[in-house]
């Protein structure tokens, strides 16, 4: 499949890479494209920057948002939560249309300070957003749930023994995405319903960041019991 | 120990059999005792009126909010979420001064129609909002997560093998709840931090209407993978 990654952090770096490892063609999608490769600082998190990422990747494009959601057959939103919908309009309403949207952002909300709180939840998403702005897209919620390297390797935690959740209103999209997850490792894939349940997923923020500082790691996901 | 579990519906009612079962002395507590013990019908879910149950627990008593408060070494508020402060206020801020309050409620709100939204989250909590009106009270978030069988009879499901979260800003009051968990039969039990990381708990829910909709049971559960 030709794939675009919307987003070059740690999370568009995680999907990308998986991605090209399993042979799809990926191209990031990036604001601007210069300013991006002309970044020589380690971000946030102490990584360094996607100059260096892009090195080791060669294989994967980088090109604008536009440039990349026209080349997608499948669109990954990896964007911040709060850049999501600015990002998606420069991608473009027409290269979204009648394309599976895998939605992975978070909308964090830093106006409140640490820990990040919701800029949306409880009676509207992040994803619900996404599909009312794009009606044309088919937009599928999934791994936003937990750290970018267990998105993309399942069994390097718990034997892979834990649950992914998808969302969306178009059961073949759903059915494409619980493809690729499974092309992951995901064994344990709960489809919640239409898009009004990313609801769930999106407002397990606040534990999972509770969680990441009771347990002082980021390796941590859920298992859903039954 | 001398227990008041505040409210007769089901979380009440399991939690207060469990407590007499293990030898506590349990008082529940009610708006009007002589309302409750009057209701012959059976109730939302169809489970039998209050006064079955309690014919079938002579141990426990019932009794006012204020006077099962006053009884009380230790409160469970096993209210209605939206009823929850005005019961705990009918119980009396005195009586609840230096004691341990329980809280399991979920602060749900049915004016949006099904299924509920949440009537506080993301910058607050029911938790912080009964800590901040009686401060005087050890409030202990936890419980509110799972349904009120598997509340007090974790081993009920998947061996055990799944997790409950405890919140607040008293230590000493969250060992005496993780013991009283223990005595439960939780095992794995995770101290989230202070009372403002009730919030994560709380904010379960969406997920967990979605989830007993998808697999089509009330009895799940999450188990924290680390």
């Amino acid at each position: 499949m030709k794939i675009a990654v919307l987003g070059t952090g740690m999370v568009g770096q995680a999907i990308a890479g998986k991605l090209a490892e399993l042979g799809h063609t990926v191209t990031i999608g990036t604001r601007d494209v210069q300013n991006t490769l002309a970044n020589d600082q380690p971000n946030f998190y102490g990584n360094p920057p996607f100059r260096v990422w892009q090195e080791q990747h060669p294989q994967v494009q980088l090109a604008t948002f536009a440039e990349a959601a026209a080349q997608g057959e499948w669109i990954v939103n990896a964007t911040n939560g709060e850049g999501t919908l600015a990002a998606l309009h420069a991608a473009g309403a027409d290269n979204l249309a009648g394309k599976v949207l895998i939605d992975i952002a978070n909308p964090l909300d830093f106006s409140h300070g640490m820990p990040p709180t919701l800029s949306v939840c409880n009676t509207d998403s992040l994803a619900e957003q996404i599909q009312r702005t794009f009606p044309a897209a088919k937009v599928v919620k999934t791994l936003n749930t937990m750290n970018a390297n267990i998105m993309v390797n399942p069994n390097s935690l718990a034997g892979g023994e834990h649950t992914v959740f998808v969302s969306g209103d178009d059961s073949e999209a759903k059915d494409h995405v619980c493809d690729l997850l499974r092309s992951f490792g995901w064994r344990d894939i709960i489809d919640l319903g239409d898009i009004r349940t990313a609801r769930g997923p999106e407002m397990l923020l606040p534990i999972w960041l509770s969680l990441m500082n009771a347990l002082q790691s980021p390796l941590i996901s859920l298992r859903v019991v039954r």
